[in-house]
């Protein structure tokens, strides 16, 4: 096969993944209704009181419309937010739009609406709850004392310091009203039944969105520690709050074995297997030999990058770990150390780390790798699809695209090869999609 | 299988693997004496005059003994610069032995007997030249007006910032009399043999061991380009002599196509293939089913060792990219970006790094990294062999692996779990070898 073939190929494995990967393909898996209610997975929920739907996620609004379109009528009222410019026409569903990744005031505005609408419910009564990743951001509801400029200052200062979700997530969770279960408490005494999109390594419910549904693992002391990690400056009325739950002066988020869960029914209706599994499908029929390495995948872009350069020389050299034509494929979610003052995504920097790793490679090969969300990093792209010849193909070639490493611009570099990927938002968010095929 | 039947098959492969990598066995199989000079993987080469052997590398002493066994009196003199303490009884060759990783005044001495006997020689002599990883270090020749106390800062400052082996290697070359080919200077008219043990990705001739045999592909531009990107401090007689040859007012190393090169002879007789092949033969005879990722694995330590432990999850989860009972390799040279005051290396910081993402897994599962030469960094350690428990049976358990992890202290933490692999050296250097089991 040629290069032309194999990018081809690569974007049409990518796109079959997202595909599967919607919320409109998951939740009308997971989702049925039934004469008194509905099933999840196959678990049955009777609905015998008022039916609310909440939530919260860049999936949000897909996510609204089909339950809309599968439910119909069985729905009493419902309000969900999603990111700014990510709203869809629905007919029951209210759409509130809100700031992601930095949290915004209509966030907060949004937020209270969706407490409003859960509040004074009966025990009889149901609410839906529609978590997927960027729920945290688009939540916020700061606990008193602290401000949204506040969350706002150490949301930003841990990312660019390099936490991962986990850690941002754990302190969020103890600025909140609602992160951490504590939806729980606004919706009582009705029961929860949460749909959600997992786009967190190894689902831990507690960190998806921060948990809104999910009894906290983590406690003010940890909350601490990361802060100190990072060795970030933090808002006094941050430092005060985290201090005094970390010394037992403030009730810490309801914790496992807390009574309030029993209410509680959390499903993943889709997570990161879904995009790789697709994925691997589609290479198969595609006629690749097809390798998954994990679905779970960390690291530093730009490392990882590296690793399938390395993979990618040795199927062409002793055709392990699987001979040509081969796919190997690999999800999770990257992170990147911000060393410059660059625009990129982890999806683009590992992808050009990946070219530079093959210039001068003559088999034929390319490597793709694309945030199932659309959005990687702040820019307009999805990821890179790269071959050997892109460090070649944009001006200033290897020295540039050796600079543009060093000072996370892989967004320009890309561009000028016209390497990058555009999908536009893509109504889901799993994680990140990895493939490599070599002809 | 049991965790323990794990580490022990792990063992059983990692000594494998350093036997088929140790001189005795790869030179005893590219070398041959014939009744007029020798061959060397099947390439003739009479020698109707004399036969000195010279070279320099942490394999020195082993590839000297094994050359003396194969050519026996058809050796004339010979020299060989090895590490302190790693020289063994010879007959012919006299072992010379001198600092590493960072040149000393024995070395300097060193090169210049390697220079002696080398020198005076006929067009009808041949030099046989034995180099091994280490040689760079091993074979200090300061060019006019740089000092050894020179090339020892910047070696130790660019080792410190992260530069990795072809990085150090290009700015060495430009500061050393006999470093980039100019061994070929030294040698003339004679012709040059080189049997050469690559510990460099990719077996470049001119970088393993700062290529002393073959033609340079690097510039006085490159090595200043490379102190100034890891913004070093570099001692003023070499940054004089960068920017002069930058300027070209010092003539470049030799280039390809210079006319010296045809009386040189370049073979590499292992590389790290060798290492990662031997190691899949033994985990197949165990009854392993064996997948190879690759033989050039670059990046990040402990990021490399958070992969592994995605992929053993993968193998946990879903049998891929290999069911159970699965072996997966790989072979490389990662980095460590020093950002602790700890003690460790490359090897101990990837096992610790793949310990601690696999806390709590509860199948059987193991994860092994070895230096070839049987030295980790500065320790007396060659890598670590690890399972789900390491983290746990050391005091402090998960919070102390973390701050291990995060002060490069992994050689600590490691000994203390009982974790440490201890080869003492091995008279062989190719580069690391990875070794993950699930049982």
């Amino acid at each position: 096969m040629t290069v032309p073939e194999l990018r081809a190929a690569a974007r049409s494995i990518w796109e079959a993944s997202l595909e599967a990967s919607r919320p409109e393909t998951c939740l009308a898996e997971a989702l049925r209704s039934t004469g008194d209610g509905f099933t999840v997975d196959g678990a049955h929920y009777p609905a015998p009181g008022r039916v609310v739907v909440v939530g919260a996620g860049k999936a949000g609004a897909a996510m609204a419309r089909t339950v809309e379109r599968i439910l119909g009528d069985r729905i009493d009222a419902g309000r969900v937010i999603t990111k700014h410019g990510h709203g869809l026409p629905t007919a029951r569903i209210e759409i509130l739009e809100a700031g992601h990744p930095v949290p915004d005031a209509a966030g907060v505005a949004a937020a209270r609406k969706l407490r409003e609408i859960v509040s004074g419910l009966s025990p009889r009564d149901t609410v839906l709850c529609l978590i997927s990743g960027g729920g945290s951001a688009l939540l916020p509801a700061p606990s008193g004392g602290v401000t949204l400029d506040d969350k706002q200052a150490v949301t930003s200062r841990l990312l660019r310091a390099g936490a991962d979700i986990r850690e941002l997530n754990a302190v969020r969770k103890h600025l909140s009203e609602v992160k951490g279960g504590r939806l729980m408490e606004w919706a009582a005494p009705a029961r929860v039944v949460s749909l959600i999109m997992s786009d967190v390594i190894g689902d831990p419910l507690d960190f998806i969105a921060s948990g809104p549904t999910a009894p906290d693992t983590t406690t003010f002391a940890d909350a601490l520690e990361i802060v100190r990690k990072y060795e970030i400056d933090v808002p006094e009325a941050v430092r005060q709050r985290l201090e005094r739950g970390a010394r037992g002066e403030i009730p810490d988020t309801p914790k496992p074995g807390d009574p309030m869960f029993e209410r509680a029914h959390n499903h993943i209706v889709a997570n990161n297997r879904r995009l790789v599994d697709a994925a691997a499908a589609a290479a198969r029929r595609l006629g690749f030999r097809t390798l998954i390495l994990g679905s779970e995948i960390e690291g530093e872009a730009r490392d990882v990058g590296g690793i399938f350069a390395a993979v990618a020389r040795e199927i062409g050299a002793t055709g392990n770990p699987v001979a040509a034509p081969a796919c190997v494929l690999a999800a999770g979610e990257t992170t990147v150390t911000v060393r410059g003052s660059g625009r990129g995504g982890r999806n683009q920097e590992m992808a050009l780390a990946w070219a530079l790793g093959m210039r001068g490679w003559t088999r034929p090969v390319c490597f793709a790798s694309v945030a199932s969300d659309g959005t990687d990093g702040p820019t307009d792209a999805a990821g890179g699809c790269v071959d050997p010849s892109t460090c070649a193909r944009a001006a200033g070639g290897d020295r540039a695209a050796e600079a543009s490493l060093r000072s996370n611009d892989s967004y320009a570099f890309l561009e000028a090869a016209g390497d990058l990927i555009r999908t536009g938002p893509t109504q889901t968010n799993l994680m990140d999609l990895q493939i490599l095929l070599a002809g």
